[in-house]
């Protein structure tokens, strides 16, 4: 049994607790929280302890830590739990900052593979089972990868100030999944945004509609399409195109009723929106967290993963200033 | 919070414990099997008591029993329960016997507003939606009822002789399904079936492959088809005509991987069976019946239903016996 | 080149006209119809003669000729034309009478191989190819058939009247089609029938929603579902589970349009109507005839297959008026 | 009725013989073809004359020439047969060489209305239904498109040397669907390209895999995609994103027939290539081109749209030389 400590109980770390309370061979411990009502709800329900941050992680009948505390406090509580012999899972991003990732990443490298990364949508039974047939050869090889990804609607400005932006924010998860698909590093990506769906989100220096092009040492081409406003839900779907055929993974709907009249042929919005959409692949990432841990393996994910991902979000973010193709090496 | 204790601790019951522990206004304080190793299991896993069953139904502190034992214990269980000031739900059916679960129902009648039966496919999203969408006059009047439910693989034979045969093991869902999307009882029942599908089923007296027709008063139709084979997978799918649509519940696919290659265009089976299927559906009837104990309203599905979806069975029974269309009245 | 006589100018004459032009190894040398204004703008549109029905039947410079009149002159046609030594392709049916239909069969006995009748729906890419492969053996023993079959809207009284009734009228088109599917006549039906669409129809003394069960004598089972009424157009699907898998035929839509917005996902109707929803059938049927007249080979629907359906309509017809099965062996 | 002279008599003039004498109001009078051979074919299965192109252009009987010949000579024939009074059908496109096409709009332009270009798949009735549907703001503002266009598989390489690369013989029908769709040409455009299909693509200086972003004045996008190979058949797909909404062109397929099985849900391949794909369109084109010309108006689709185009595949064939976003004033 891996005895959990869960750092932050908030939405998301409501959404951990119960995936750590639901696997068999997991149980939540303790939780803390800043805001003490958070964890105190969640302590309750699950029969477990409140308690402070720095005793969780020192408490020496605690296997593992799971981090969904804000962003900006992620890096240190990773090093700090490591140190303290915990294994880690961390909630993505490891920071906004790219130069702070790395020295992170550098920091806890004798413990690398004790360190998972919450990339969530890789654990999606949707895009896991591509990654695998595309690994597996069942289309070829991958010539041209194409994601789409609409949020059902933009968030506040005051969040979009602080969010370092839609490519580090939100097509961030996109270039993990071009990184995970792919299997390397494009060489260069060409991004082009603009803003359509807020004008105020244009006055305070983002974009709220992108596309971004990745082109491959080999040639292989993968592009990007992001909005911030999908009146009909969240749009979360990726195909890729390979030499011997094709994969996609289509949106999940609400339920599957479909109403016929003089009017068409109506079917159900997608999920709403993360939270319901990968619902699944939270439960997933936990139980491969937990196997990792017991087996002694490497986690599927790790800070590296991070890395890469925040240097094309930096290299997709330059490109669109510039208005010319970035090197992902020179960054 | 509701304190629950759950009777019963199999794999259906490690179902419903996983729901009360997810609901964040129930809790399990207490669980009881007969095999002992069961019930542990669940209460360490979710950091509660084992106890014996007596206990549980009596004890004060405890608002609500959760029945998940064999089918044979339930009309026991729920006198039981109710004579001692439970809420009480119980997992379908009440009884084999349409005598025995009709004397719990005569034997609880000044409760029946606190017992609720686990019809848990009235609570699947795409089923209650569609039901919810009937009854709002979105089709019109409902005409012609059509519901598929094919089972992935036959059950040993050494079950099908104890099931108590097709129609009340297997197509009672289908007769509770078509009760609540008709809103009625039908007037008779013609029923055909066959053993095709594993002919030691056909040597214990029972049918695996059948088709019942049901005519209602008022003219509508309704036909049931069930086999206990669909090699690729658990189909569940409903439809029904109406004078101005139609609305239909398609199967859920495992994920939403769509293959292309040469051979055509592949997408993922449906889910394998039905607590793949109806997850979801668990944890919805769960939070109905504790909405329902929370704010004094009825239950949702009662013993009642339980007993109409008896009668069709016993009706159907008869028909595929006699070759002859059964009449409901007479049951 | 098949040089090909019509026989009828009508709607249904103009469609098999065009398939004939558009088929490299067919051309129309002269058209007949009752109404000489219909022959005479198909003569001019497709540069032909406009003639009187005996000229072309007995023309030496004809060697095949179509039968697209009224249904009371079909058997008459056919055996006239037969008589005259040419290659025949006759709309269906035979004739509503069955003993007329049994009639042309024996007179046309010697013939048989070179007489089509137009069982279009066999032609239909979707419902061919399900044929195909269900003789193929794609999902082993085919069990349990479900065809529905949904008229978009009913038709007039003053037709219903003359139209020999729903199961001759319609489900003669499902019947053929489960004989096609299936390989063989079932041993007995039971159907069930009502009057919801248009009280007139009920009082005319027809139905326009029935439900017929088709009981094989090696206990395989088919069911079929017509309504004279679907308000979202022609609903024309099938399907047939094996004992290795299943073959579904969906619907064809209009086209391939989704609209997403926060009411939904909408796709477009099934094409509207027969003539739209088979007209590559109509193009298929005629090219298997003229591959046959070619080859000399079995015309790939025939008189006895004309009969067979209307046998299956006669004992339906009787089970609706029983309320009880009908053994098909005694029509 | 209007009477009509084909010339080019190949695989695509077969294809418009057709759909003019399967309208009600066009006739085929005559055909002319370099190979007398092919002439001959479609005036025996047509009932028509065979001439040569002069006879036919100067035929004072004929009122309007479809020109199905080689590219090469588009120009010159729509110029001659626009002088001799003709209304005119041209298969696309207008010429390869941008400085020709403009050349041929100039000597023209007092009968533009009176010549049609034939850019089909704006009549595909998919495409034609989301352009109206945008038209009529039924998603609110289009914002972002994506066009996905594959080839089945990829020409002869003696064929790409001539066809002046993949942006001018392929993705140009993309880029005036783009046109038609967005209703205004863009302001920039960026490819990328690469050779991975077939290495000799590659070596005669052509791509066949590309990718172009289109950036629009008002600061929407555009992306298309296009490659030589799809190994599961013709992949023509279109989606637009709007402020209130999105509308997709999904593929057609073969038939509708799906089979399960343990392996999955296997449905039909797309149409393989143009000629089924397009099928309806080439009808639907013809049919605008006879309404156009009988009532006096516009025809629907011109040479300036041809022209425009042009433009497109100019700027993106710029694009992937230079590595730089293409300025489409300058070209």
């Amino acid at each position: 049994m891996l005895n959990v400590g869960l750092l932050g109980a908030g939405r998301i770390g409501a959404v951990h607790a119960n995936a750590i309370q639901s696997h068999p061979d997991s149980t939540l411990i303790a939780v803390s929280d800043v805001v003490s009502d958070n964890a105190q709800k969640l302590a309750t329900q699950y029969h477990c302890d409140m308690r402070n941050t720095d005793d969780i992680i020192n408490d020496p009948a605690i296997n593992a830590v799971l981090i969904a505390t804000s962003t900006d406090t992620h890096a240190d509580l990773i090093e700090a739990a490591t140190a303290a012999g915990k294994a880690v899972f961390c909630e993505k991003p490891v920071d906004l900052s790219l130069s702070r990732a790395r020295a992170c990443l550098d920091a806890t490298a004798d413990k690398a593979a004790r360190i998972m990364l919450g990339f969530n949508r890789r654990f999606d039974p949707s895009f896991a089972a591509l990654q695998r047939a595309v690994k597996a050869g069942e289309i070829g090889k991958p010539e041209l990868l194409s994601i789409t990804s609409f949020d059902p609607a933009p968030p506040p400005v005051a969040y979009v100030k602080v969010s370092g932006g839609l490519f580090r924010d939100m097509m961030i998860h996109d270039f993990d999944m071009a990184n995970f698909v792919m299997g390397d590093l494009p060489e260069s990506i060409t991004a082009v945004g603009s803003s359509l769906v807020d004008p105020a989100i244009g006055e305070a220096g983002d974009v709220d509609t992108a596309v971004a092009t990745l082109r491959y040492a080999d040639g292989r081409i993968a592009v990007i399409q992001n909005s911030r406003r999908a009146s009909y839900g969240y749009d979360q779907r990726l195909e890729v195109l390979g030499s011997q055929g094709q994969l996609q993974v289509k949106n999940v709907a609400e339920n599957t009723l479909v109403k016929s009249t003089t009017d068409g042929i109506q079917s159900a919005n997608p999920l709403h929106f993360f939270l319901e959409r990968y619902m699944p692949a939270y439960h997933a990432e936990w139980t491969a967290f937990v196997t990792s841990v017991s087996n002694g393996t490497d986690a599927p994910v790790n800070l590296n993963d991070g890395v890469n991902a925040l240097i094309l979000a930096e290299a997709a973010t330059q490109s669109v200033q510039s208005g010319l193709p970035s090197s992902v090496a020179s960054i």
